[in-house]
């Protein structure tokens, strides 16, 4: 069976920002489920979750997070796949607070930080990371980059043409 | 039998700053235990400590950790007993990745945080919420209070004299 | 008689956030005091409030306040009694001047700061304190945290199912 | 009789900055009084100096304070006479946190801020200020100005000679 | 004569955040001249009015200006009369660069810093210095202070009248 | 054939801030030419566009990128030619970002680098480096600079009527 | 035949940070290859190293930069390799320069970034991917988990029985 | 006759960051003249230096200063060649002081802001451009950055070979 890719948010709130990861998970038709588990509110749910991760078929977990966001550290603490952080942007500080937290993380529990509110790019590498085991992932992963080129090198024409 | 206050260290390292805290809870006679619970290396012995502080006889927690200092609010995530959380300066950032990490905390979960590296302050602040149901604390307090007080003025009468 | 919270708030137009704050002492059926006593435009006001306040009933006093937010650290310069800051966002820097007017107490007089506009959490912290001596307050405390992390997980449940 | 500047510190440890505002007033020949008055450990006394300094004399005051720098805003809360500020670094933050104490304040109180660690220009702006009413202090601030202009004048004509 | 106050915009969009200073002195019948003097694209005119600044008449010069925000030391490099600085929040950065150009004035050039758009400060602050040699205004600056601690403690009865 | 400015952009959505860096241009009659170009979604061609631009006529070339900015860099890194950057705001941090990663280039590449946003200035100190070699721009720039002085100073005389 | 991974360098200054991943690396058996290749000073061959980096057999890069830290990014616009970042921190600001420049990046193009010189993490977060499709990997990890929890536990033992 | 570059420095003691400056464009026999001129100790020099220098053959100028840094902003004021500006360190904020009163600059008056004592880079800014008309110049940068390559890849090749 495939593996699949936990998405985890501190709190509803957190879902317009997240929708972009489960949107970029959904167009390579990689399995994933999607929680929502605050490492405050829920803390013994959240460590379960992690605890049994692996198990359960996950390869990689996304947390997201704004504030004092413990919650990517919170599940790398609980396991030994790879954690991937969204720090996200909250009423004030501009996202700073959430910055610092997740990717400031001790000697021994990393978390892979992305951008804030970087959710696309949070899917995106997990299935990087997916793709290191599944050729096809990985052929897909080419092809959404090369059309990535070819919308800027388009939109550079259209520029180019006006301008020169 | 008298509460103890609960310091928990995310760090060996961290024990420096903390000993300063220590130190004041001696002179106040205050009950204590000093624990190393790291909210990322060990963190379920941090959880069942918070789970089970208020029956071990703690009335308040202490917690002092660098950089993604999730330690406080991994324990307030799992006891309401009030947690003070001490944010320790690191090699980088000059202790503004902790003090996001400790004070930031969403709503619901409290965590009760001081200046950077600031465990005298921590203790103090411990020692006069116990002091609320301990009128020997208070007076002590009052008396800590206006000695603190005497230093400046006899510090100022030194100074005033010198440049008046 | 019951000890009551004393909240004081800098400016009028602190209100909108310190509301939270009553709305929660409130639900905890916890007496109060609500007081405007700025530390610059009333400062002997605010000092005979601070001075007075452990003999006027008080346990806790929560203190609001923006930009070079003094509020906090005036009040606990007067009593002994713990003083729980609010940093308020104001028109400019986001908020990081009153965090760091209200976090960084000298040593000595320490002030518990809670996140920037983080009234709710101010006044559960206040009540955790108050429920040291208070086991109904602390069953209650213990219940609202349940709510909370059911709460949660309903709404994990909910978007649980629409991903799996 | 000549009035006087009042310089206040918040701590002992203040002394090494504020030593070159002491020297520069010695050297214009201002009369001052140094003291040491903390906002927060002994509030009271730095208060009742605030209140009396219009009438004890004092023209302007110039405060130096470190971390949650509350010292220049509580004189100039109780005194209407010009505050000058001066922001001192601590351990932590690189004296960010004072600077904003200390610039940041509310409509209605004002303290001028000079630099972090500015202690000469503290005295040089009071001294400006005194000026007003002293035209032998304006003319030796002229004199003072004109004398940094030939010294870097110099430095000028000795760097240019070498490098030509 | 009466001195007066000189008030420079460095730009005629600073105009919003002026006019409470502008108010500040009208409400204290303190003679003004209002000028917009770019230190950058004016610089020999902000330069010759500071020049002749003292003899123009003026005793305090207030500056007014965003982004690296070098009027305040322009002029103040020009005239040995305090020289008070409000930093103005533009599009970028809310005001961060304005506040640094202007308070981080090397030693010998001092500016008297105000909060970052805070107006209203620096026209008190230039009121407070010319009360200094005119009882009149210092008398009237004690009634404003009044004022407005009355002010507040209004607010405070009826704020405290619905909660106590 | 007269030498152009190259303008290049790290998406389609920095156009807005970079118009007005077109519109300059324009009005001095300096040829360009216009490109978006990616230094992470195209960077063959952002590299080979910098690794010809001198023998394809270019003199000058400006960068405009938002958050993690490397696009002036990039460019910098394969030509001699000077590269102006533009560090442009996006939706978190103010620019704060972008301005840390378009200036603090290392050693052996340097990136002259604007204001946040500071599209007007690019194609300003574009013109100033074209103008060491071309008269008639240089007088251009004197004319424009004397227009901009002539500009404010008839705003101070308004100004100065109003409130004299 | 293994995977590799591959570690760059921006600069033979940031070794000493980086070899604490390689010693990391090195305990796991994990084959890797250390380079030292600039975005800046040699683009080209950071440019080719990536776009090959897969077919070379390299499953994960690291990339270890300071100041405008575009090393992670150039290497991640040039292959669908999971990418790792490490911002060193330099001369000045603490590692916050490399920090942004590092974790900001735009969608499409992720880096995994970890704490500022946090080349450890680094190192484990490889192996953590690594250990996706290598069993043997995954239980050296929690082997090496288990062995910091026991650490922790042992140096908890200590201070426990000390301060109790 | 060739034109030269000025070099301006705030205060002597920006000399051992400027240094690094004057001996590339040494390498490079570039012509300079060096010059210590303060925005503020002595404005009326540092204009006049700015407002003759075209006429007196200079090219580019490079300004170096720290804290509130507006000597690149007051020469840019009073001359249209190319500005470069040096944010220079200071006891205080790391640096982020003078870089943001060096590059904020308003609309009008660009300067071309490296990074924080990135003497070397202003240096070789200041070539850049001068190589615009001058092909010897132009070679010589062309073959200082092959030769920096080609230590970067000997280095490269060093680390390879030990741990590969």
């Amino acid at each position: 069976m495939k593996k699949k890719v936990g998405i985890v948010l501190g709190s509803k709130s957190d879902l317009p920002v997240v929708e972009k990861a489960i949107g970029v998970l959904q167009s390579y038709d990689v399995p994933m489920e999607v929680r929502i588990l605050s490492a405050h509110r829920c803390p013994n749910e959240a460590r379960e979750f992690a605890v049994s991760a692996r198990e359960s078929g996950f390869s990689v977990l996304i947390a997201a997070a704004g504030m004092a966001a413990h919650l990517a550290g919170a599940l790398a603490a609980n396991t030994t796949l790879p954690v991937i952080g969204i720090p996200c942007k909250s009423a004030a500080l501009d996202g700073m607070d959430a910055l610092l937290s997740t990717v400031m993380m001790p000697s021994g529990i990393p978390v892979a930080t992305v951008a804030i509110d970087g959710a696309k790019n949070a899917a995106i590498l997990a299935v990087e990371i997916m793709a290191l085991s599944d050729d096809e992932l990985a052929a897909k992963l080419e092809a959404a980059r090369a059309a990535e080129t070819a919308a800027v090198l388009a939109a550079d024409a259209e520029i180019n043409a006006k301008y020169h």
